[in-house]
């Protein structure tokens, strides 16, 4: 059981431009800070910029940042955007099950209210939860070897 | 996000046992019931017989049958053994993690925090309860048509 890339690396573009607090963050700086190749970037940012969780400007000095506030972005949220489906199993896509029970099934039933729960924690916590709680997270994240950064955070 | 097929038909192989009531239930059978191959089926038992859930009697009257109550195997208990992993995200794996904020991840704990959730739930079922629960179980499956039933049943 497993978020997809595409979740977790929505979820930390999104923590990267948090952590840089409104200014814009470059592809190439944050592909460097996670390690991941630009093109593998922008196939990432394209559910989160047409669902409005960051918008990218154009141009020599463009970059991409939030779309909305930090703390009005649930974690639930993005998952909802960026996974492909929550069928925990074959049986919840009714039309493409061979099960006999597909209908009448306890199994069925539990793991939707066990992906309920699943969901109610990560309605609880914003990117800024999950970001700004971090003192290190700039420093990590080498926003701090950024040029100009000291002159654009002051 | 989503269960394994292993997993899936693991608790389905014990629903079928369940609603067999301590008789002995025959691999054909069940695969027939599932519309699942016979070799899928038996790879399929290998960890719920390791596992002490289901016991196998061979010989040509054996068969498979639940190695405990259905009312002792909560569904949380068959996930964990038949899930390779609980990695939510790479991240889980520290060391296979490139992430620069893997140990220090607000993400990696709200996420912890939600699989805990998940299992919380799955805690509460068991075998028992999502099979038992449904009066029509025994049609479902066909098992009202396996020849000797009535007079196993009486």
């Amino acid at each position: 059981m497993r978020l997809t890339k595409q979740t977790n690396y929505a979820i930390r573009i999104l923590m990267y431009c948090a952590a840089n607090d409104g200014k814009l963050s470059q592809i190439p700086e944050i592909a460097s800070a996670y390690h991941l190749s630009e093109s593998f970037l922008f196939k990432i940012l394209k559910p989160i910029v047409k669902h409005g969780f960051v918008e990218s400007i154009r141009g020599r000095n463009g970059g991409i940042r939030l779309a909305r506030p930090a703390s009005e972005i649930k974690l639930s949220d993005i998952v909802r955007v960026t996974e492909d489906n929550f069928s925990m199993a074959d049986c919840f896509e009714a039309e493409g099950s061979n099960c006999p029970l597909v209908d009448h099934c306890g199994l069925n039933s539990a793991l939707k209210e066990a992906l309920g729960a699943f969901f109610i924690v990560l309605d609880k916590y914003t990117i800024d939860d999950i970001t700004n709680n971090n003192s290190r997270i700039n420093e990590l994240l080498g926003l701090h070897l950024i040029e100009g950064y000291e002159a654009r955070a002051n």
